[in-house]
């Protein structure tokens, strides 16, 4: 099988080195940046570069390029992809990604499915790529109405060979709707956390749930930026549900109303050790 | 030195296992229940009971109560501690004890501290303390004005013998406006966080950030409304100022105003890395 990947970064660049490292497949890919290509070739990440000739023999194409970028390569090269071949995408919302690129696999002949494979650093780029980025990770697949069964099989067997040990299919609104919530809203929070005045003058007194709490306030704005737009409704419903709990704590706080108060902190704990499977 | 340890929970068990272990001081214990008492001196974690008439034998008592239950255990028994004997307690708050405390310490003798050993776990109770608690964690003192430099150093370096690596001090006030950020705050998100009616159906699109923002939602009602309601103003302003925050980004993602959106985002990400002392 030939697998071409679109955009050596973190993302694109572990899947070329996770597919070398563990299967026995051709691996071509293609960069902005010529010189990462040449490195990744030195370093065995791929065979060679992605030409145009190349991307007609793909039996899978995996583009690790922001939201809006994967959608404009995909469309512009629609007429190269074989027929038959599979489309994987890689961006953290589906929705959009889905509705863009669906009716453009149908058109050309080809399969798009989407992929969010829930794995990341805080640094980003084709040099903090490693082969064992996937591994213990989730993949979420969307597969378009109509996929075959043994086509979405193919990609879970591949993600399972390079690390990933929970494969979920999800359709592109649940998909989107859940990581609002487990992941947009974290790095959101996250980043507002941190900006409280106090945040400047806390050394010493740095506790663990301060640590946690502002883990992934160090974000690449851009990216980000594209990713919450791609996914306004069910971000801003998990902002605005987050911003009004938070008022009835203060409120609470406020009157030193120790009932109410208590009440709201065991109604999260409970809920807390629901999801995680304990008693209470 | 004979120190006398009152409450034997998770806090005061880890000190009377950790001073055991590290010391060749004498502990007395003293705890509601009997049982953990009878326990404490199996196990070595202390020596023996906590008498009346061991208590006015020890140099130094530490009080691992709730703050009101601290307060009063203090008051009641000011009059059997000897003159000139240490008095610290473990409370996450510190306004509130010490300036209860500081008066009646003056009236009968004996100097009060402040402490708050920043060290915790998921459970609570003499079961779970262990003598490693406090390892390489920090342990913030508040002592009272007028306090002796050479009173301050001795707890400094039992903290030291017992595991804490880092020994801060802090006046009461700068304590919990500090605190009210680094951990109160980051219970209230975290606890309001987990109650997204997404929670219920986010099963494995669980993403690491994910994981870290809910992380201490699972926290002991009864003990942290009593720390809130005795820090209530620097905490409702911690609340109310990420309230007001995530506000801007909700703002901005309903708007599609990618450019504010981009900039929120930067200078969390630019007050992150200031904070942990990166360039950018």
């Amino acid at each position: 099988m030939n697998i071409g990947i679109i955009g050596l970064g973190l993302i694109g660049g572990s899947m070329a080195k996770a597919i070398k490292q563990n299967t026995p497949y051709k691996v071509f890919g293609l960069d902005l940046q010529d010189t990462i290509i040449k490195k990744a070739i030195l370093v065995g990440a791929i065979d060679e570069a992605l030409t145009a000739e190349l991307l007609s023999t793909c039996d899978l194409l995996i583009v690790a390029l922001y939201p809006q970028d994967t959608i404009d390569f995909v469309k512009s090269h629609a007429g190269m992809i074989k027929k038959g071949a599979m489309v994987l995408d890689c961006c953290g919302v589906k929705q959009v990604i889905c509705e863009a690129l669906e009716p453009v696999a149908r058109e050309n002949g080809f399969i798009f499915m989407g992929g969010h494979p829930m794995a990341g650093l805080a640094h980003a780029g084709f040099t903090h790529a490693k082969k064992a980025l996937f591994n213990n990770a989730s993949m979420i697949l969307t597969p378009v109405k109509g996929t075959r069964i043994e086509d979405v099989q193919k990609i879970k067997l591949l993600c399972e060979n390079i690390g990933f040990t929970n494969t979920q299919i999800s359709t592109p609104e649940e998909h989107d709707r859940v990581i609002a919530f487990t992941s947009q809203l974290a790095h959101v929070v996250s980043n507002a956390y941190i900006k409280s005045p106090s945040a400047l003058e806390h050394k010493g007194f740095s506790a663990g749930s301060y640590k946690d709490l502002t883990r992934v306030a160090k974000l690449n704005e851009t990216m980000w930026t594209e990713l919450f737009l791609d996914n306004p409704e069910y971000l801003a419903e998990e902002i605005d549900g987050i911003i009004e709990r938070l008022g009835q704590y203060s409120k609470a706080i406020k009157e030193k109303d120790a009932d109410t108060l208590s009440q709201l902190l065991k109604d999260g704990k409970e809920r807390k050790m629901l999801i995680d499977g304990e008693k209470f």
